[in-house]
């Protein structure tokens, strides 16, 4: 398999796509801007196109976005600011004028090697709950009531479930498969 | 005067810029992206320095934003996708949740020669409407609510007072006086 880097500064998020891949990745941090779109394909095209001018060598990218079917798709990939303003509770007082609370949990990758560009993306629905609850998880996953578990959000998952989810918003499966041709 | 280009694509704000400046200033419309941020300041720094590599002269570069205090500053310049996403209505309902309805207008203009960076700010305290009212306007002024202004939305403003304080939102003195100096 060709040597590629993961762009992140986050230790832990390439512990975790080592592990889920099942592969050694080597992962660098680089100093990218991210472009305002709501689009998560366009934001990882430029994000991916840029880390490859720095790094020259095959590189893998990915974003995250948190979309609110009554807001159309918000706050999608700005969900960081958002947490970043008031934290969950914030994601969750947003939508209190609204009676749909439905939203999608979407992940997306883009490698490029300087002449293949492939995306990879994975998602999961779900519902927003009223107020945060749980205590595993990080990020919105508080918040986040997937599909198909009785309500409860991400962070109220056993691990079994919490990974279950997690490789249904990841695209790893699909990942794992195009690196492995590489 | 030095010549100045003005980018945008947007006849309609060019000729408002030659306006309220009340001199002659070239307009080009030049792809460049805006970065993810909620710092104006940052974002026009990006793209003026962006579009003067483009240019290859003295550019000038405008963003805006509507920041609600109880969302900490968002959608700030995130309110185009709010716009776009559901219109005045959908600003109006995310702060349901929310006893704080105010907000700040907030300008930033960057200009850039290659050697000097300037930027020149202007902001307008009021408050976010229940409901979208008036009929002048474009953009959020339905549902801003300058402060000293009767309560009433920037749509519903007479002519007079819409100048007002769309000079207090757009920092043309500063400008004028700069550009001035060139």
């Amino acid at each position: 398999m060709k040597q590629v880097t993961f762009i992140t500064g986050n230790q832990n998020k390439a512990d975790y796509l080592a592990k889920f891949l099942g592969i050694e990745i080597k992962h660098q941090k680089v100093d990218v801007d991210e472009i305002q779109s709501l689009n998560l394909q366009e934001i990882v095209e430029n994000k991916v196109r840029h880390a490859y001018e720095i790094v020259q060598g095959p590189v893998l990218v990915e974003d995250v976005g948190l979309e609110f079917k009554a807001l159309g798709g918000l706050p999608g990939p700005f969900v960081k600011f958002f947490l970043e303003a008031g934290g969950n509770e914030l994601l969750c007082k947003i939508l209190e004028g609204f009676s749909d609370r439905s939203a999608v949990a979407r992940c997306t990758f883009a490698y490029y090697d300087g002449q293949e560009l492939e995306f990879f993306e994975g998602s999961l629905e779900g519902t927003v709950a009223d107020a945060p609850r749980g205590e595993n998880g990080w990020g919105w996953d508080q918040v986040f009531i997937p599909i198909g578990y009785g309500g409860r959000t991400r962070a109220e998952l056993n691990p079994v479930e919490d990974e279950e989810t997690y490789r249904m918003i990841k695209p790893f499966a699909k990942l794992k498969e195009f690196l492995n041709t590489k």
